[in-house]
């Protein structure tokens, strides 16, 4: 077979070589035959006796595994599938189907997955109805018995594979032992999907957005992942492979080079100290060692916290996970985020209707000041936390003052509260806002004179900015950071800031890029909050930067019409330093 | 029964009095039986036979009238619903299904639909698969005989009601007899829909949005519907009638007062002339005078032309329509904007993907610039039209500095040709963009020098700035032109494009908001582009205003943090110039 290569978005940088591991339901033959004749039925119940011994023998193991693993939590919802086995109203029916009407055991299957489907999505209860996902997962397993075909098993994978899948969800990756994944490469997705974050916190090279070229990838397929660049080489030939090779030890070598400057302090040149903080949520992003090589947390996302949950976790849940996170860092500031639910990010216990436009929609601060008493609770536990280090408080989404305003009173009526009650809190705790509406850019200075800080989100910004859905394939490539809007938004947003001496940061995905590195310098840009895995490379970028050259830069770059331009004189000034 | 209010949104002013005539699918009962006796048949197809005589008949009875009113193409759809009732592969099968199979009549029409559904549904030709709209049609005429419920007929209408419908389409509104319809009612919708342009340009009085409170309307009921205050009353005491005909004639007579502003040049108290143009777009939105009563069409939308078509009109159907326009505006400006679709617009024979925010993707100029064929056939066609009046050609969601030179490019390639064929145009004839993504404003001093003019697109631009989706009603709330952030926008567009001599028109709906006027004024803005209701109105409200008193309030209007205080200025500085 000839080389061959998928062009897709690297959402996390390096080389890998591996085995592709397909993930999906299984590929069941779609033309089994529905009825069996009488004489059949007792084979057929054989047949079926046999799916679930081998099923049960497959979840038993997984258990055993996964309880070390994966936590308790997790190893009961694989104890609920196995139970499933020994259901009337499930295994007990599908007997029941074969014996008394003649189905064949796939269609018996089908029948009762379809039967308990229609019932549990009838009942008015978020929780049971997402048990649904439960009883697919053991028919499916079923099926692929049944049929004898290949059962793609997150929990059964022991050694390193690269991971094939239409796009990982949360619950997905959480049954992964990310020992062994080498790499992910997903169908769908753009640059700061799940996917894209996960795997840059983890440090997982990661192609995303194949789109239809994906279907060639076939289980067990040799790979060379290349997260880079964004692509996928199918049966490479050995000069690809010994190309690839050098580039993966340049890499290592590169990284090495980096190394030390892991614990150093980010500072530019010429001695300037520049707060550099991450961007995390999900508890895999917290590895060890990183509270010694950031000077905080930017962005802490408490939706996380709401999304790996089967209900609202409580004040106490909540004040828990907030406490661990303030003790953690150790007196280092830490903002959290109130909840970022709505657009594309949503709770399965939490049904909020269709939108035909969910960026433009019911989203973060939105549905918060609309279900009060869900915000206060997120409220009263961040402000708990506060007691126990530096904790700030960050609304998303805000587009008006009034907004602001709520959010802000709400939090002192809780603050008031907690003093009714003897509680203690940071009486000082600051109150800042997610710089992401255009609207708040056009208000900077009127914004500057109430928050305690802003906090630019660049994703959201550029979006909105330049009407762009950044996840839609079709005009992704107009998604960009260095167009001379975005560039001015953010320039006119910090001097309105500073001239009332509040502080900005940027927890998007620009304030971690090294081209973007001397704008924001340039534009003195006080906080930059990125992802684990950018920390230490954009250490090393400031170090070779210094503040003349890179307001200088910023002037010149304020003078150009496009992102085009702008990209590539931002391109030269970097080379120019990182030429070596 | 008890008077009862809906609330929805009044999108189209004026009071008025009618009965209900509720447009959707006929109201079937879902359980009729399925399967029929043997003995049954006969009567079974028998009753089958009486129900399509009388759907045949009616069928009959609307081409006889339709033809005359609703032209040739129409009443051919109607025709191809009437051959439906004769053709073996429908009624043929039909008929099959109930001796053959035993079905009932229902059920035997039921399934014959399912089956041309997916057999349409399968078939790759976007104009064949919209015909399964006139199967459905006509199989919904058969069930509403058989179970003789009463079927929502259209063209069947012939005494004055208020049409209550789920939504009004183009389609649905193209069959209607609209001297005969008092106002409309719809359970969704906002302000900027379909059906609010077309009842305001109709004059028609209009409520929609209603929501689930829309259920409550029955076919028949006598209904005050009130589009200033978007109030339907159902079942008025004889106290609501009475004050509801008293604010009719206030309407009245007031509208009488506005009646000598009709043909006058729209001109400020202090004697300022100002451009007052009209947004058009369906053919029903020129209405006869309204040449005369403004001063040129500052958006003439091309989308109608390409919606109210089975495929895309070629270049000589698309030149006489403009052509005929340039004509009948006798060299008063028209600015026809380049096709507008995308988002919410769709063409039933170009079957766009599915996009998660419609409105942040695939749209107007970005799809245009992707299909430069279909964009040079409808470039070629406008600049031929300039040859017979002033026509200015205007670029939709323009986000980037190279889409418009792009676009431009194409224009003025568009023009070597003609030129090489020895066709005439207007080679001074001026080329703009509509304002309406937030990185133009941005970058207007940029684009100001390379645009011959900006028109102003409110609806969407607030709509970005704000982040807000305004068809959705649960944000729809948070959608405000008084927002600062968007009179800040406005302000700064205007001043930058004037410094560099360019003009700057306002198409969106704030251009015709009597409010919004002295703000408008005291930016100076050159041209204003209304729906063909709001001229006289406008006019009337500039004779009031002048403009020094106007800048002084825009001036305290800038100083503001609030939608909510600015809107208080400006309704107390209107009340004090239109008090009596």
């Amino acid at each position: 077979m000839s080389e061959q290569r998928i062009k897709g978005i690297g959402v996390s940088e390096g080389i890998r070589f591996g085995k592709a591991f397909i993930y999906g339901a299984p590929a069941v033959e779609a033309a089994y035959p529905q009825r069996i004749e009488p004489e059949q039925v007792e084979a057929e119940l054989e047949r079926l006796e046999q799916a679930k011994r081998q099923s049960a023998a497959e979840l038993k193991t997984i258990i055993a595994k996964s309880e070390a693993k994966l936590g308790k939590d997790k190893t009961a919802i694989i104890e609920g599938q196995l139970s499933f086995l020994d259901d009337p109203a499930f295994y007990g029916d599908i007997r029941s189907q074969i014996k008394r009407k003649q189905a064949s055991a796939e269609q018996a299957v089908q029948t009762v997955l379809a039967k308990l489907s229609a019932l549990f999505e009838k009942m008015n209860n978020a929780y049971v109805k997402e048990r649904i996902h439960d009883v697919k997962d053991v028919a499916d397993r079923l099926m692929s018995h049944l049929q004898q075909v290949f059962y793609p098993d997150l929990a059964s994978i022991t050694e390193p594979i690269i991971l094939v899948a239409e796009d990982l969800t949360p619950s997905v990756t959480v049954q992964l032992d990310r020992s062994i994944v080498l790499g992910f490469v997903t169908r769908v997705g753009g640059e700061t999907t799940h996917t894209a974050i996960l795997s840059r916190s983890l440090g997982i090279p990661a192609v995303v957005g194949t789109g239809a070229a994906f279907e060639q990838l076939g289980h067990g397929d040799e790979l060379i992942l290349d997260g880079t660049e964004g692509v996928i080489v199918l049966n490479a030939d050995a000069a690809t492979r010994s190309s690839y090779e050098a580039r993966q030890q340049e890499e290592q070598s590169a990284a090495g080079k980096l190394a030390k400057y892991r614990l150093l302090p980010a500072q530019t040149e010429d001695g300037k100290l520049i707060e550099l903080a991450v961007n995390v949520g999900m508890p895999e992003e917290m590895r060890e060692g990183l509270v010694d090589e950031a000077d905080g947390v930017g962005l802490f996302r408490t939706e996380f916290l709401f999304m790996n949950a089967d209900r609202f976790p409580d004040e106490e849940k909540q004040f828990a996970v907030y406490k661990q996170l303030a003790e953690a860092w150790q007196g280092k500031p830490i903002v959290i985020r109130t909840l970022d639910i709505g657009g594309d990010k949503e709770l399965s216990y939490w049904d909020l209707p269709h939108e035909d436009n969910p960026f433009l929609g019911n989203r973060a601060i939105r549905l918060c000041l609309n279900e009060r008493e869900l915000f206060r609770t997120q409220l009263r536990a961040i402000v708990r936390a506060s007691a126990f280090g530096t904790v700030k408080i960050m609304f998303p989404m805000i587009s008006s003052m009034q907004e602001f305003r709520a959010a802000k009173q709400l939090t002192l009526e809780v603050m008031d509260e907690l003093k009714g009650q003897g509680i203690t809190f940071d009486e000082k705790l600051e109150i800042g806002i997610m710089a992401e509406v255009p609207s708040v850019i056009q208000l900077a200075d009127r914004f500057a004179k109430e928050v305690d800080f802003f906090s630019i989100g660049t994703n959201d910004l550029v979006q909105y900015t330049l009407a762009v859905d950044r996840m839609n394939e079709k005009v992704a490539h107009l998604y960009d950071y260095f167009h001379p809007a975005v560039i001015r938004s953010i320039h006119s947003l910090i001097q309105a800031a500073h001239k009332e001496g509040k502080w900005v940061g940027m927890c998007g995905k620009m304030a971690g890029d090294p081209l973007a590195a001397p704008l924001l310098l340039g534009m003195e840009l006080d906080e930059w909050s990125m992802d684990a895995a950018s920390v230490t490379k954009q250490k090393f970028t400031l170090s070779r930067l210094n503040v003349q050259d890179s307001a200088k830069l910023l002037g010149d770059v304020l003078d150009l019409d496009t992102a085009e331009e702008i990209r590539q004189q931002v391109k030269a000034f970097h080379a120019a330093r990182f030429s070596e």
